[in-house]
């Protein structure tokens, strides 16, 4: 049994359907779930633990609906490359001499800036998902899990991954009390053939779940799609059935209006990695045009070899600010829709919207701690441009998942940071002395 | 008689003339010039103060090249309009009431955030410049001051204004052992008439001072140069003499090839503001071009009225993702440059290129630490580009300007966070009622 928890006196950010903002407002949960949103009650007596929230903006974790957490072990050993360049003969050549012990710690370098950044959910598609959901799992963290599946020319390999990401799933969906769930993913249609993609739809079909891929991501890979298959991403997707699935894509830099209609259509859900995208040269998605005909789109990081870092903040501010200057619109994405697409767009991404992304008496308690008692968050004129403009990571002093404090007063509970460090660099030192 | 320091055993990017890069290194510094950069000697028995520096990278304080830090008070006072509506409706009815007071806390909050986040210079262009001096002195920043001059229908106005940024200049430049210096600053043209920057810069020669003002920021403002005066901003400030006084300009978003070439052959500083430009909807500046024609492009925060926060490590990684992303060229703005726009070219931009920017004997100890302990930093493949890809500005543990501590360990020595927090909103209270 839980204790019933309280926190008081803070600004509560609820992210619900109209906003809200409390001052000097309280949440409360018990056994995982918000049990009370509102102003501070004058009787504490009820809870067991009442927790401090003076100074303190409180507001529902970030989701961060794309990356590929092992990937940390990458973070600048190749940068300021051509795309092709980076990935044939740096990213690919390391990540396959990669073992589980590899994107263990990889993965564990990834919790622990996620969970000091606010990050409460994240979707991850990489390899040795085994390894991925080991640290996860005890991590606290909410995640969803996918094997990131590229075919092979050989039919018994691209067998054998999906036989592997099926067991996965099998093993790992609605594990840690719920905590993580899977979803299959193609890795992409110019690295997948229609065949393995339509085997992969199939059997998330018989095992109803989700799918995930990377999609439009760079120009060249919607002309080479042009080329071999006679159209466009959407399209292809489209036409092999993709989207009779529930699809989370990643990227779509490239689309025309014509395929923006029919994402929507679709309720296809988008992850922009706006980041990712612009240190690759892929390009900006199209965000305000994708938002404007109500396709949900959420926020993602992308790796830290191509970010290079996981501090989901950094995204939010980028999706307010960037499109405003490419577009030369000062109204394109507003505090309010950047704020909402770090937060109930990634709960749509992961179809869990009853579960998370706002604070709402019946949801999870996934919540974060702002400390707005600092210098960036004076004058108090507006908590959620703060949120979005003024605040940065590491502001975040409490990481909570599921009414559990995996970060409490900048102190990390789950995860131990010496250990995590020491390893990630010994298996690289490994790597690059060729042992 | 100050003492001779040494911080030892940390890595060292010294941003000079080769990027050396010095691992397990030392700095040393006496009456706050660098007397040494190398390795960690073996004899430490000369030094009067050993600094640990393992897990830290010591770098080259950042220099930001263009701000209003009185208008920390305005910061989330209003977002997400169009620039016309948020100046005239807003940002300026509001600048209209601050007294010296206002200024003097807004200063405050800016000063507490630029040394958290490892700001070790600062240019400012603003109004009651008293109260900034009076607040920048004390707090050990280096800071370039200028009065920003409107010019208003009325000859008289502008002559009262010129003759007070003139005392300025005779009161403050050179002050604070040479940490306060002094620029003339026309605000804009498009803010001041020809023949009032022509007296400016009349002054600038007489007092051999440089010249600072915002050009071609927005499409709006050049077009109306071109209906006023025929041309475009850089031809008629060029027909105006400006650039034949030192000149650094803020923004230079809209900017034809030619204006390139002329701005590039005059030797014209530029300051690159690119999160307020993307905030605004201005646009991009045209980066890789201006540093192609080997114009000096630094960095600026603009206010944290259209930023929202001071911290120059967002636009250290803004910059050099920005421009990959909007020009598809993966090797545009590349880390080392980034880099070096955030320090070296900071240095040009304020004139004193043989003082500060670099880590080299000789120059001042403007200096920073980073926490390279944390996850983020992990693995250390390569330090330049964590600190501009991976770093988050509060990972600045120390700053040191002229060889003082502003900050060491996470503690602001200079200044008085919580009473300068409470003044700021002190003062925005008493405006919101209306005293
Ligand atoms: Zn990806
Ligand atoms: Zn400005």
């Amino acid at each position: 049994m839980e204790l019933h928890s309280i926190i008081v006196n803070a600004t509560i950010l609820t992210v619900d359907d109209s906003n809200r903002i409390v001052r000097n407002g309280a949440v409360a949960f018990n056994n995982g779930v918000i049990t009370y949103v509102g102003a501070t009650p004058e009787d504490l007596d009820p809870f067991d633990e009442v927790i401090d929230g003076r100074r303190r903006i409180v507001l529902p974790g970030l989701i961060n609906t794309h990356g590929h957490a092992g990937m940390s072990l990458l973070r600048g050993y190749a940068d300021d490359l051509p795309l092709q360049t980076w990935l044939n003969e740096k990213i690919w050549p390391w990540e396959a001499r990669f073992t589980d012990e590899h994107v263990r710690w990889g993965t564990g370098l990834s919790l622990i800036e996620m969970i000091r950044t606010g990050t409460t959910t994240f979707v991850d598609m990489y390899d040795h998902n085994e390894a991925v959901a080991d640290m996860a799992a005890p991590s606290g963290m909410r995640a969803v899990l996918c094997c990131g599946m590229i075919g092979s020319d050989n039919q018994n390999v691209r067998d054998r991954k999906l036989a592997d990401a099926v067991s996965f799933a099998k093993a790992w969906h609605g594990q840690a009390d719920g905590r993580i769930t899977v979803m299959l993913a193609p890795h992409s249609p110019y690295t997948c053939t229609p065949h393995f993609i339509t085997q992969i739809l199939d059997k998330a079909a018989q095992l109803q779940l989700p799918v995930h891929t990377h999609m439009s991501e760079t120009k060249w890979e919607v002309e080479l799609n042009v080329q071999r298959y006679g159209c466009r991403p959407v399209a292809h997707l489209h036409k092999l059935g993709m989207f009779e699935r529930q699809t989370l894509v990643a990227h779509a830099v490239h689309l025309t209006e014509e395929e923006m209609d029919l994402l929507a259509d679709c309720d296809v859900r988008v992850s922009h990695n706006a980041i990712s995208n612009l240190k690759l040269a892929s390009g900006v998605a199209p965000v305000p045009q994708m938002l404007a005909r109500g396709i949900s789109v959420s926020l993602g990081t992308d790796s830290s070899a191509s970010n290079n870092n996981l501090n989901l903040f950094e995204e939010l501010k980028m999706a307010a600010v960037l499109h405003k200057g490419t577009t030369y619109d000062p109204l394109a994405v507003p505090a309010e829709t950047a704020l909402r697409m770090a937060t109930r767009n990634g709960a749509d991404a992961v179809f869990q919207p009853d579960l998370i992304g706002s604070i709402e008496i019946g949801k999870q308690a996934d919540l974060i701690m702002l400390d707005a008692g600092r210098a960036n968050y004076q004058p108090a004129h507006n908590p959620c441009s703060h949120v979005v403009y003024a605040a940065n990571g590491l502001d975040v002093t409490d990481t909570i998942v599921a009414g559990k404090f995996l970060m409490r007063n900048g102190e990390l509970l789950t995860l131990d940071e010496e250990r995590v460090m020491y390893e990630a660099n010994r298996m690289v030192g490994q790597l690059m002395r060729g042992d």
